[in-house]
């Protein structure tokens, strides 16, 4: 038995050891039946006399809960109720035709390819891989990335400018920090955007500008003459999904060449355009005033929980040192497991073969919401749409942004909004439900537009 | 060929579309010898007309860059030499007798256990586990915990009320940044400590009370008036390693109840305690004002990042917005292989293992060190220990708290120390070098302890 007790420094010792030994056993610590350590023991461990535990032991004995039997010692005769424990809780469960953007298709990860590269990984390279980690991750990976990242979207960077994180909102955190301790004060962000980034920027101790999106993707004119950074959606406005227009393109850049401050891009499906070969990164445009982000929380799964900054070379070393700050690194195992996958073709192949299967949703999506009338803003990419409701569809408030009717669920676009109001829509995520069941929620999805919305 | 080119708004089209080109042929994405697209499909990508891609294609024939076979098309000639790239990154190596804190021993991590635990967390439990991820992490795993932390620490807690984190500095991060929200303002942070903690609480707006250390602990005596927190190592100081006595234990108890404020309980290595069983996490005291955090980084491998907080009630919810927004949550899959380790007992088993060898550890050590001489003080417990030297000894402040002697490197205690001056010593890990160079590594400290100061 390796239970450790603790007393209670409120109360009295006798008394205190009583309790000590009633609630480990209400804890389950000490099984019905199991057999007591001696006094002497007891003693040593709770820093108290032996004749304490004795006595205290004969209130328990007194009170039925231990039993003691000649020459084989004492035993626990019943275990208490448990007082003060919570309920079980229940996993929740997820909807059966889930259309909430965010995630890729479930069923999709490549499950036995990514095992066995963290096999690989765990029996050679926490051996060999430095221990000493300076904030910008496994080389290894970033080595793979700094390839991948330049064949894919055009980014230009090194190894040395790149930082893996633990996804985006790992790596905003990070950058948020890093800004601050560079002197950085106003970060200006789409509106609508990811929720809660911008309380994650506050959260930092920076002002947030909110910039209003219209068609032609961010209002790059709103801009202030304070602001250090600005974080865009540039391939694909998260969730508008429109494509940020050349000209605003070319004057947010020369901007930050101008005034020396930073794009933020947040390039979070920028792997996911159906209609033609991506337009690369903004990042390449002005490698030294754009942090680009990624991550593959769209490519495999979310829960991964891992992604990558390209960053301006000024950067470098306060992101770095930030990074080991607050978060320690990121985990090792998984970094590896993913430049095995890149080195291998392998993350490429699942790209395209995604890809793929999205553009096929894509399509269906806008055939089946065409047949109802309605239509669907934005270029073909990526893996949400926003579908335009009438506004009696619009959810109340206290939904927290959920759109539910019978089986499906999907968000409401109010859930990404912060001060710019926006007409009533749903933010669609196409990608999530397996193969099986899309058509049947694409089904839901247009029963629930034509509801009668009195 | 699947290559983003990108167009620099700030060059004339013709020239622009010439640099694309140069650019993707310098980074190795067009190979000598690769046909190029065809002058449409450029001009489509790039949003320019096919004349201007015509006149650049020219242009780089002229330069040699390109050439044209009839009825063939064209092709990469030459690639141009890579410019503004970075000279490749060396990994850093480990030295080879490696004393610095903070690691379990090397090669000790039960990769094949824990990669078949990954296999079969993503073979199935992806697809079942809920994507509603509300901060917690996986309610299997906290389940586990809860079993696990009452077993072996005498933690009182509850899947509910437990948070699965990507290690102490993450959590710290989480919980600081939540802590802040509630309008808390002030944080005591013991002097010496985790290097860089403070630096993460004031990140997210706190001010920090350094709290000096005597041979009893922290000076709980010196908790401010508006101490909000205070951050303790009750079990095991780091890294000076004695424990907090059992009247300062009560008297902070006695403190946080009374107050209202709260402690935070970094165990960052109880489970291994050589002479005796552990005391039982302070938490157990006063549940409702104590957050325990633990991890595996001293059991498994720092580079898991993979921890967790039992947290009062208050604080649940605000930490679990806090994980959500500033990180996204934490890598479900290694979530699911430590619930797979701990269910199955293979997780206690190791644990008890590398508790035996680094028992044995610090006994070898204490004993080379009272040959030479020199005393150590603290508990036999954890997995480092604080070694006087000589005040030549001490190395220069540029060294980063580095002390490096050959083959042979571990910490100064300056790395630790923020207001408060200790005496000159090493903080040495014991338990870091793998069992082949364990006696190589501690003669080699020996060596330099005795070296003539001069």
């Amino acid at each position: 038995m390796d239970v450790a007790f603790s007393l209670d420094p409120a109360l009295p010792k006798r008394r205190g050891v009583e309790q000590a030994i009633r609630s480990a056993a209400a804890q389950g610590l000490l099984p019905e039946g199991s057999r007591m350590p001696a006094a002497r023991e007891l003693a040593a461990d709770l820093g108290v006399s032996r004749g304490t535990v004795v006595a205290a032991i004969d209130d328990l004995v007194a009170d039925g809960l231990l039993v003691t039997r000649p020459r084989a010692g004492t035993f626990v005769a019943r275990t208490p109720t448990t007082v003060g424990r919570a309920a079980p809780e229940a996993a929740p469960t997820a909807p059966r035709l889930d259309l909430r953007p965010g995630r890729p298709e479930s069923g999709s990860f490549p499950a036995a390819r990514w095992a066995a590269a963290v096999r690989r990984a765990a029996s050679t390279a926490l051996m060999t891989n430095p221990v000493d980690d300076d904030g910008a991750g496994s080389l290894e990976l970033r080595t793979e990335l700094a390839a991948y990242l330049a064949r894919s979207r055009g980014v230009e960077t090194t190894p040395a400018s790149l930082v893996v994180s633990a996804g985006y909102r790992s790596a905003s955190t990070v950058l948020a920090v890093a800004m601050r301790s560079l002197g950085m004060a106003e970060v200006a962000i789409e509106d609508p955007a990811l929720p809660g980034i911008d309380h994650l920027w506050r959260s930092a101790g920076l002002r947030v500008l909110d910039l209003p999106v219209d068609a032609r993707g961010a209002r790059t004119d709103r801009i202030g003459r304070d602001t250090d950074a600005v974080v865009l959606t540039p391939a694909h406005q998260f969730p508008l999904g429109g494509a940020l227009d050349a000209e605003r393109r070319r004057d947010v850049v020369a901007w930050a060449r101008r005034t020396r401050r930073f794009i933020v891009e947040d390039d979070y499906d920028g792997e996911f355009r159906f209609d033609r070969r991506p337009v690369a990164a903004l990042q390449r445009s002005a490698p030294d005033q754009v942090v680009y982000a990624g991550s593959v929380s769209k490519t495999l799964d979310t829960r991964l929980r891992l992604g990558w900054m390209a960053l301006p070379h000024d950067l470098v070393a306060p992101v770095r040192a930030s990074l080991l700050t607050l978060t320690g690194g990121v985990p090792l195992l998984d970094q590896l497991a993913l430049a095995d996958l890149i080195r291998s073709g392998d993350y490429e192949r699942h790209v395209r073969r995604q890809r793929r299967e999205y553009a096929r949703r894509h399509d269906v999506l806008l055939r089946a919401l065409s047949r109802v009338g309605v239509p669907v803003p934005g270029i073909p990419a990526g893996l949400q749409a926003v579908v335009p409701i009438a506004t009696a569809l619009r959810p109340p408030a206290d939904a927290d942004g959920q759109i539910r009717s019978g089986d499906f669920v999907t968000h409401s676009l109010d859930r990404y909004t912060r001060q710019h109001a926006q007409a009533p829509a749903a933010v669609v995520g196409f990608a999530t439900p397996p193969r099986g069941t899309f058509g049947t929620a694409i089904d839901a999805l247009t029963r629930w537009l034509q509801q009668d919305p009195r």
